[in-house]
């Protein structure tokens, strides 16, 4: 039988700058011993921290923490958060973050902080929770693992989960190379993300409504190193850039290909594909106007040129008669 | 305070075709009420499963259950069980399965099973989940969800994680539409994949090993349904093909746009890169031959077409001196 525990604390009450967040847990988990359990499951953590719990906090509140809360829109804020685009459709900006995360709006949250702020990653989420790893040892001097977790959509599936951003004193993956099964058979591809489930496990009892920007889960002691060794970090968890088979959407990909410069792609997130359209036809030798439902195209613009806009942008070519443009026409359902 | 267990019982034996997992699950419990908890952590389920519980199991399995156990090799078996092809490079194949799941070799699992022998994904596993849910009902009288989960790597991220392949009596999504924040902010586009967060959480109990092929979540029984509903299913955590930003790896929507068919795309898996290479460009109307490290491509085929190649491959382009042709080259790292 192997159980784990994962508990949330609430009534954290609202971040500032400079806040000392490893206390705020202590404090909390505390108080905890005298309120008891709300949910008459079990004792909750009863003596606090113990060896080898892995700590969980919200990029939020360390950002807050941090002063990474800023006046403006993520629109605004996009730019500066951005090492590349990766994928753009309508409203959604998908970049690399300078962190090295691939992420909606590089990260930037407008929930749960003021109107009109917006809170930014970390600088450094690594960084960050070997911070809060060392204050932990030093109020309880105890040996625990700590993981800084963010929300993110995953490409093919619905819905968000939280993974790890940061992380210290923790193996994040769970790397099988050499083991075998129960039949001899290799486990050589097998390495668990464990440090993106334990985020994922955390979220199960943090929730999104604010409150309880901490977890902590018992039970993985084995994933939690030495005192002095605080491991590889979140980053370990980023597959270079380069080496992903989706470092672009379909789209990007066939507009890099066609435009042949690697940092033109991060020119493309217009308002509108009909503005874009037009725009690269123009940038790969061709004239193009927009006629009611279709974006026409004449001059010296190949056919394979042509075919391979269409399907960046998922519209269809019309085969023209003699002496007229091509026509580029958006499909009904978008791409 | 919120607080989630997770319990994964060990002891379970091989199973095998026609074995009633609902009744392995519930006999294993009942049995660790005498053996106790091993790890001392607490007292695990001490009443066997109880209204609200969420019970994971591994669709390896599920499928070894119902007989999906077959003899021969992964790429044996691959083309049967994949709809499209998503992206390959050199032995990689991430391919769209007739579930709707997009997954490395269509979740064709060599581990955990005898050799010269794979396990294929179920049929449907969210019928698979729905039926372990019904006979749960009728061995215990309780009401629990059932998640039948599987492992995958991710676009961006190293390593893997567990997620949901089916589920039955589930929300396997959380959403917060129409929900604020503390600060009056909408929640419009958070939708929690919980399903997958919990997949991965029982994946941290269950391991990688073996012996544990079941978990039990408890804490989270505002996600499970009514007995007589059973919800969406994981099938409500897949993107529609189509909708997706990422449906294709770089080289394939490249080769795509070029080529002009979507069914072309599943015919690329070559084993050599440059084999492939040869192919298309014959496809799009020129001649190339191999001349040592290179590509040399000549005929009639468009500056913007060889640059989409050479991008699609992550090649790169030489401008050739008058009268020879173009060569494309591999770079020394991999695209």
């Amino acid at each position: 039988m192997t159980e784990l525990r994962v508990v949330a604390p609430d009534g954290i009450g609202e971040v500032r700058t400079g806040d000392d967040l490893a206390a705020l847990l202590v404090d909390r988990l505390a108080e905890g011993l005298t309120d008891g359990p709300a949910d008459g499951l079990a004792d909750g953590l009863a003596d606090g921290l113990a060896d080898g719990d892995v700590v969980l906090v919200t990029s939020k509140v360390v950002s807050k923490a941090e002063g990474r809360v800023v006046r403006g829109t993520r629109d605004e804020l996009l730019p500066a958060e951005t090492a590349r685009l990766v994928a753009s459709r309508g409203p959604t900006r998908i970049v690399r973050t300078r962190q090295g995360l691939t992420l909606a709006a590089a990260g930037i949250d407008a929930s749960n902080v003021e109107p009109g702020r917006v809170v930014l990653l970390p600088v450094d989420p690594d960084a960050s929770a070997r911070a809060i790893r060392s204050r932990l040892r030093e109020l309880t001097g105890r040996n625990v693992a700590v993981v800084v977790t963010d929300t993110a959509g995953r490409a093919w599936r619905e819905g968000q989960t939280d993974l790890a951003v940061g992380a210290a004193g923790l193996r994040v993956l769970e790397d099988f190379a050499g083991r075998r099964d129960d039949y001899g058979n290799d486990l050589v591809v097998t390495a668990p993300a464990v440090a993106d489930e334990l985020a994922g496990a955390a979220e199960l009892a943090q929730g999104k409504l604010g409150g309880r920007p901490f977890a902590v889960i018992r039970g993985r002691a084995d994933l939690v190193l030495p005192p002095e060794d605080d491991g590889p970090g979140a980053v370990a968890l980023v597959r270079p850039d380069g080496a992903d088979l989706f470092g672009y959407g379909a789209r990007e990909a066939v507009l890099r290909a066609l435009l042949g410069d690697p940092d033109d792609a991060a020119a493309f997130g217009a308002p509108s594909e009909v503005t874009e359209l037009v725009e690269v036809v123009a940038r790969v030798g061709g004239t193009a106007r927009v006629d009611d439902d279709a974006v026409v195209v004449s001059g010296d613009v190949s056919p394979d040129s042509l075919q391979a806009l269409a399907f960046a942008h998922g519209w269809l070519v019309d085969v023209p008669d003699a002496g007229e443009g091509v026509r580029l026409r958006p499909r009904r359902t978008s791409p």
